[in-house]
């Protein structure tokens, strides 16, 4: 079923659709009186709802039931990426909120060869942010990822942070593969009265240098190996995203 | 370093670089005399090789030495996908070879809206198999999956398979989610003389169709969910490769 997010802490027995939705829904997908969708509010609670009116530029629906699905990942996930060329980034985005996250930061990296020019930022990131809203609806979550851009790795809001890694493709290649395990046992063991917070930091495709190794280091990352492939730039917070699942959510 | 396959059973001291590896090394890469690469033969051996002539249309490189790294799944994984629209095959090769798979699988699903015409069924898989060497190469494994089309799904090796599931959105809406938990657990448990062969197949992006399902489960495919949230067509065998490498790669 269509599923949509609305900027309401609650759905009401009747609504008007507003005109994103009724663009979608009545011309797009050409609901019809009678076809029902959801609608996700921002207590996370989902909402079947029941088209009853259509009348131009107009629509009602009405509300059938309310449930708050559990479909969140139990740990909240920020995914920064350093920087990448071309749509990487929509494809990054896409992806990393299908399989759960629930930020997604890109960074201007040492070694990132795109660079976004400041005057075309915000229509940039307007567009990563529908990307990630449409892959919410579309996977069925009941939240959307924020997705943020920093111009300096240093800027990142370390703090917030639980546990924190850097997957590091040298950690990888040197046999490294302890530490993200013993981040899923911490998670699994630890009941804690907040969901809690973790970040996983992505070089861009050429890399994270060094330099910006010792930096997130001194900021408590831990480097952590991937698996014995050498994974793209892309790839690698997808495969952090599914382990997360498989170790937290499937048993 | 830049790795490349060659069809031979083992790497001599000296060589003369193929011709389409030249044209990579020594035309794009522009390496020079003295530089390293790394040749991968037919027995998963991979040989440091240094530039020691280039000459016109000829290169020659001496070996430096040999190691077999241990890159690979410790299971033997096929992916069977119904058959995407587009370029979407390419990512799925591109992305499952980085992640470990051993044979991708596509077949014409039921809901299948692509279609390869026969007359061209060759060329694409010749691509596709081109896409798998590339990432094989790229992502540093010693071995190149293989790339197969099925016209019907009840002509793929089922009996090959030691351990068969199919992953089900249905299942999955279920809350499904002890199957593909109960597979790692046997492959981490029971230690086998063979690696075991696993088969896992997906449905095209328009879903699995409910006779496919009761095939499938005669054949011995169980119905996994792969978390609560709705994947794509693409993104679920990557969630399946990397909770494999997860589970049996790292701790």
């Amino acid at each position: 079923m269509q599923r949509y997010f609305i900027q309401q802490a609650s759905i009401p027995l009747k609504l008007q659709l507003e005109p994103e939705i009724f663009k979608h829904a009545i011309k797009v997908l050409r609901l019809r009186v009678g076809d029902h969708f959801e609608l996700v509010d921002t207590q996370q609670q989902v909402a079947e709802m029941k088209l009853i009116a259509i009348d131009g530029l107009q629509a009602t629906a009405e509300r059938l039931n309310v449930s708050k699905p559990q479909v969140e990942l139990p740990v909240n996930v920020t995914i920064a990426c350093g920087l990448a060329k071309n749509a990487k980034p929509e494809i990054i985005v896409q992806k990393a909120t299908e399989l759960g996250a629930a930020r997604i930061i890109f960074f201007q990296g040492e070694y990132s060869i795109a660079r976004w020019q400041p005057a075309k930022m915000e229509k940039k990131l307007q567009r990563l942010q529908k990307v990630a809203q449409a892959a919410a609806e579309q996977s069925h979550r009941t939240r959307i990822p924020a997705v943020d851009f920093y111009a300096k790795l240093s800027d990142l809001p370390f703090r917030d942070y639980d546990l924190k890694l850097v997957a590091y493709e040298e950690a990888a290649k040197e046999g490294e593969s302890h530490i993200f395990r013993k981040f899923t046992d911490k998670l699994l063991l630890e009941k804690r009265q907040q969901t809690p917070n973790l970040l996983a930091v992505f070089g861009p495709e050429g890399g994270i240098s060094a330099a910006e190794i010792d930096f997130l280091q001194q900021q408590g990352c831990q480097s952590a190996g991937l698996g014995p492939r050498i994974l793209r730039a892309e790839t690698a917070p997808w495969y952090l995203l599914a382990a997360l699942s498989f170790a937290l959510e499937l048993g």
